[in-house]
């Protein structure tokens, strides 16, 4: 049974608690903008929600109210146990049928009555504005338009979330230990791997397929204890799409593996690398010093204060003086999930999100970063390599070990 | 090398193309409404917009726009030839930057417009109404309202989910049959363990707790191609949230596993099932034998024309006739993500999706259904049985088999 052991070393021990980001930044909006209040509604995919309260959330969407008087979370019903334990605000429980956004006007109603009753000092109780983000489910705006309130959308939550805390970087930093043994796993299994007459790879007996390489990484993650969160690629050669080919692994062609697997909290690692068994010296050979001297480039540009897309500049210069066209179309956007056309973007709820890699956005202490420039042919295939960093006050830390390699390590 | 490999049977050889649903049905639901046409917009985590397009999606909010002329996905910057090769529609590049409901009105003004200019028979030209999902993102629809066009929810693409077509079963069974798997390897895991001298299993010279287990459940899924999707749940005993204890599972206890995998088209599989390793005949054995008639009698509702909420009935009728309260608050609500105290659900592209177990619902031929009763005891553990079924002319048909077994086999 020795396929069934945890590795050692990937998220042993207890898991650690939940990140604590508080939510007060929340008043602070509220305050500028004169509002009463925020709200933001949404189901378990919802990254926001999640940040504001811990709570797992449910496919039922539930809402968070937050005023000067009320840090109320109303919970689906079936839930409110589980909300209470994991959110450390109030939990109201919805009644089987009300709509979150109705709770989410009782909630702000009775928060709004409490405080004229008192001796409100604020010049805010006049005020029927409430923040919202962008994307509330219209249904729920529409709840709280028709009681009175005006909407008006905040990125505070966005803003709060393209920094990390501590305890944040502890989750991802769980969550990428996974992902670098994940990867790791694959390198060793290619390794491995004998070879058929026509150059095609084999494991046990049968073809070693870019799916079966795949389900070889996510088996692993799984095995790490966390989740491969449907973001795992394995692109070999010019193959296309990794999940519908059968073909063995060739190898002397590029065998790409990016991934990023959800971990215990909710957030998410990143990692690519891409090996070649037996390179002939072609293409990938050039491409993958290209890219290696891109990701190097764009490392470089790392630190605080920075614009977040010379970081993209720089990788995209490299690959240019290397002599490959950095903006040729959709680079390797044939494979799966991911859309690796885009050098590097933020990590954390979302497996993509603040900071993106674009002179609007600066790079600041606690951004998490995944810098991954790569080139994709039509012939030849796809060359991709990226790491995970956390901005800090010195420049950068890299989240997982920085290693690679371009013939796979046993 | 033997843990990499594929179970046989699950999931093996080519996978199925994506199911075919046809959109016709939004026609329908437009000209009823005597609207000018239908909008969606969201991101992957989007139910709806991957039934209607059968496109995997990425975390910015794309836009889907029908009319009696248009069929449009409006796909993020990047992902148009992904978008493209997955949709059999039309595939509209929306520029950075741009809003997906800014491209909504732009796709639904031009074919309006194409509309009038040719000799249109129908009566709706006049009409500015537009039907949307009622979760549709609030700035996308506050984009839609802007440019004059008048908004109405529409249950449409939920109605059309609720059954089934061929296709959609295919990839249910498809990952059902991963479902499976992965039980039945916790079974053997846990058949297969050693005891310590104080009733604690044991695994490789380590202790087997309820997480490790889980992560066996989840390498078992990946290994046959579909992800655990967040969903798996052990339950050992009464210890609680599964994620946090490192007890050893102890012979005495009920083990609960429950899985709800997602396939490689984005629909799920369910399937929960209980065993104890060496029960002393308590709690957990009344528990099993009432659940156990639980289920017999829940299915036995489920046929064609049926009311889902009887579904429910019988089951809580069963569990009182064995001397337990059915209704006694959450039952089970301590373990992760799932809600046990619910008897059962639809399942599909989400989860948990229409047909709910409740009055307003019929099942109807092509209801895919999870029967799952369960009983939770704050000192003895929770106990639940669930299997997944599609209503059929004839009654119903299990998907997956229907095998359970008290004592963990072999």
């Amino acid at each position: 049974m020795t396929d069934d052991r945890s590795p050692s070393g990937a998220t042993a021990g207890s898991p650690a608690p939940p990140p604590t980001t508080g939510r007060s930044f929340l008043d602070d909006a509220v305050a500028a903008r004169g509002a009463v209040g925020f709200v933001a509604v949404g189901d378990r995919f919802d990254a926001d929600l999640r940040y504001l309260t811990r709570f797992e959330g449910s496919e039922d969407d539930h809402a968070y109210v937050r005023t000067p008087d009320a840090d109320v979370l109303c919970a689906p019903p079936g839930h409110v146990a589980r909300a209470t334990r994991q959110f450390d605000g109030r939990v109201a429980s919805d009644r089987p049928g009300d709509h979150p956004g109705e709770r989410a006007v009782a909630a702000l109603d009775a928060s709004i009555a409490g405080e004229s009753e008192g001796t409100s000092e604020s010049g805010t109780a006049d005020s029927q504005t409430v923040l919202v983000p962008p994307s509330i489910p219209h249904d729920a705006a529409v709840y709280l338009e028709r009681a009175g309130y005006e909407l008006r959308s905040t990125t505070a939550v966005a803003d709060a979330r393209a920094t990390k805390a501590d305890g944040e970087l502890e989750a991802i930093r769980a969550v990428q230990r996974a992902a670098v043994g994940g990867v790791r796993r694959a390198e060793r299994v290619l390794a491995a791997a004998e070879r058929d007459q026509s150059g095609g790879l084999r494991l046990d007996d049968g073809a070693l397929t870019a799916e079966r390489l795949r389900r070889v990484v996510n088996a692993e993650l799984a095995r790490c204890g966390v989740g491969d969160a449907g973001n795992t690629v394995v692109v070999a050669g010019s193959t296309g799409d990794g999940g519908t080919e059968t073909e063995p692994i060739a190898t002397d062609e590029p065998v790409r593996i990016d991934v990023a697997p959800r971990g215990p909290h909710g957030y998410h690692g990143f990692r690519s690398r891409t090996v070649v068994v037996d390179s002939d010296g072609g293409w990938e050979r050039r491409a993958y010093v290209a890219v290696e001297a891109a990701l190097e480039a764009a490392l470089d540009e790392v630190e605080s204060g920075a614009d977040a897309d010379d970081v993209r500049r720089e990788a995209d210069a490299e690959l240019a003086a290397f002599g490959f066209d950095p903006t040729g179309g959709e680079r390797g956007s044939a494979e799966g999930d991911s859309d690796p056309s885009e050098t590097g973007h933020g990590v954390g709820l979302s497996r993509r999100e603040r900071p993106f890699l674009r002179a609007s956005e600066t790079l600041e202490v606690g951004s998490v970063l995944a810098v991954a420039p790569g080139l994709t042919d039509s012939e030849h295939g796809s060359v991709r390599l990226g790491d995970l960093v956390v901005v800090t006050e010195a420049g950068y830390e890299l989240l997982g070990d920085g290693t690679r390699s371009f013939t796979p390590r046993a």
